[in-house]
């Protein structure tokens, strides 16, 4: 009850909260009371992280997705790999083969020229690794204090092989949780490069296209019902969209989660939940029980899964929300973030 | 001489300048340097305003602009409409017809949520009347001062029916040169709603789709051979961006170029070329000179086209150069602005 009505008063305020950005329930929130209300059509309603477009014999998948990260530059990456990363992963979420991207710039005047070929170079060299083409873009330049340093958007259209069908709606009973990796890394590497926050980590964040491995995967088997990649509001938050897209149960063992002790301890040192933290190199997948073994067998043969494991399970109840048993044996409701406890992570 | 050493020296600066993103001379020197040096790649080199993707036995337009304009409501519309316009536009421009457009919003902390709705509302208006579905979409928040407002990034998907083929490199001697309507006037309303450039005028921006006149066009005749909308860098830019792609030479006589009395006075009172203004509801067209007649009679039965003229015509010489002859007789080249008279018009 508490939480209901707080969430309540946070909705009626009648202005925009970094909240609002956060992958949590007001962004959520937002999306339903505003954005899905207003546009509505068959393809917005689902709610994957890319609209799937029939055209044709294709399908095509499309999504976007803007990127304000500061600092521009991280350990393990940039705003421009970033940017192509997190886009093909919204593709191959959705089991779309990643093919074209857009990318639009907003850039602050008096921007280092250095520092914006520095990004460019970065996104050429992500989509070379990721297989895509850059076909085409767009700048605007912002007045000084118009906008912090550099902002990056990038559309992505992708193919959707035949026989593929992954959607957020699609976990069953008895499916598996599979996890691609370790949770955590990109948001500790982005706060221990912040100013004021700096504690010495060797962390890198774990920025990757995904469509490699989501490829492997579904080389093995088709009965991959969900991906999603933990981004914003982390696991927690991922979790929670698949168990009330799907109306299912969630049931997760802390214990099974690859957690790194950099991260561990880093959120021990700043009081943060590893599971709402960030991660742009990560999947989820939800996979037909008599699947998980071999998909998971093949995860961890791929550079990008070797640390996979199965965390968990779907069960029937409780129906919309994440249950999880902790390492002392107890449960408790995992919940989709609220407020907004790091702003500007992706 | 002077001009070129002076465009050298903006060139030569490490940081980003507004003039980066005008439009102009220095626009084209960004993309040419950087983003068509690292990226390249045969979709993105034609330099077009929309990239052109073969899938299957489709071609498919893909383009994107992100919208930074300020104020964000100004008379004649606002930046959702803008949004919407601008990238149905630059599909349109292909010959392609508009069908589905991503949305990401960069929102700054404390945006009154009552403006976002009418924006949101606006975008799906906008998009119902250009006959296009917005399928998936992103919001990021920024901290206060981190972005000024909001800023809006679209990209879209287009069909290029069979037979159409539109490109900016396609200008050929002897095509005529059409422009659909009066010039200037978003240009005008925006700088009228400026604080501190408060002037009366009644004026609107031009803003709207232009597909249904496009399509319209189409239906006359095949043989249009470039299509592009003025906007950033007005009319001067974009004639010489064709007569560079083609590698023509187009010469336009003034007293053709339809400009409406409130945007004259205001260009005289704030010193400013409506040549250079931007529009966001106009074309122009280039046409085989045996279509131009049927072609501007089917453009001045739309309602988008009703003061459409014939405002020029091809010719080989000067190769890549603009000449207008001026309503006294004498003649002039021209120039693509280089500098960045003004900032934040789209």
């Amino acid at each position: 009850m508490m939480r209901e009505s707080s969430s309540k008063v946070l909705l009626e305020t009648d202005r925009i909260l970094l909240a609002h950005g956060s992958g949590g329930e007001l962004s959520h929130e937002l999306v339903a009371s505003l954005f899905v209300k207003v546009f509505t059509n068959s393809f917005l309603d689902p709610l994957d992280d890319m609209a799937v477009l029939r055209l044709g014999e294709n399908r095509l998948a499309f999504t976007t997705d803007s990127y304000v990260v500061t600092p521009v530059f991280f350990p393990g990456g940039d705003i421009g790999r970033l940017a192509v990363c997190g886009t093909v992963n919204d593709l191959a979420m959705g089991g779309a083969l990643p093919l074209f991207l857009s990318a639009g710039f907003i850039i602050e005047e008096g921007f280092p020229f250095a520092s914006l070929e520095k990004i460019v170079i970065s996104m050429q060299k992500t989509a070379v690794e990721a297989g895509v083409k850059i076909v085409t873009g767009d700048t605007k330049v912002v007045n000084r204090g118009g906008a912090d340093q550099i902002f990056i958007n990038t559309a992505g259209i992708g193919l959707i092989p035949g026989g593929v069908s992954i959607s957020g709606s699609l976990a069953r009973p008895r499916d598996r949780i599979l996890l691609s990796g370790s949770i955590g890394d990109h948001g500790v590497a982005i706060l221990s490069s912040r100013e004021g926050l700096q504690f010495s980590t060797t962390l890198e964040s774990d920025c990757a296209p995904l469509n490699g491995l989501v490829a492997s995967m579904l080389e093995v088997s088709p009965q991959i019902h969900c991906l999603r990649d933990p981004t914003r509001g982390g696991l927690s938050s991922t979790l929670n969209e698949l168990a009330r897209q799907s109306g299912v149960g969630i049931w997760v063992e802390e214990q099974r989660i690859p957690i790194k002790e950099e991260v561990r301890g880093a959120c021990e040192l700043l009081g943060l939940d590893p599971l709402i933290l960030a991660n742009e190199g990560k999947l989820v997948a939800v996979v037909a029980p008599e699947a998980a073994a071999k998909i998971l067998q093949r995860m961890q043969a791929h550079p990008l899964g070797k640390d996979a494991a199965i965390i968990g399970e779907v069960q029937e109840e409780p129906g919309g929300k994440v249950v999880l048993r902790t390492s002392i044996g107890s449960t408790r409701l995992m919940d989709m973030i609220v407020g907004e406890p790091l702003p500007r992570i992706c």
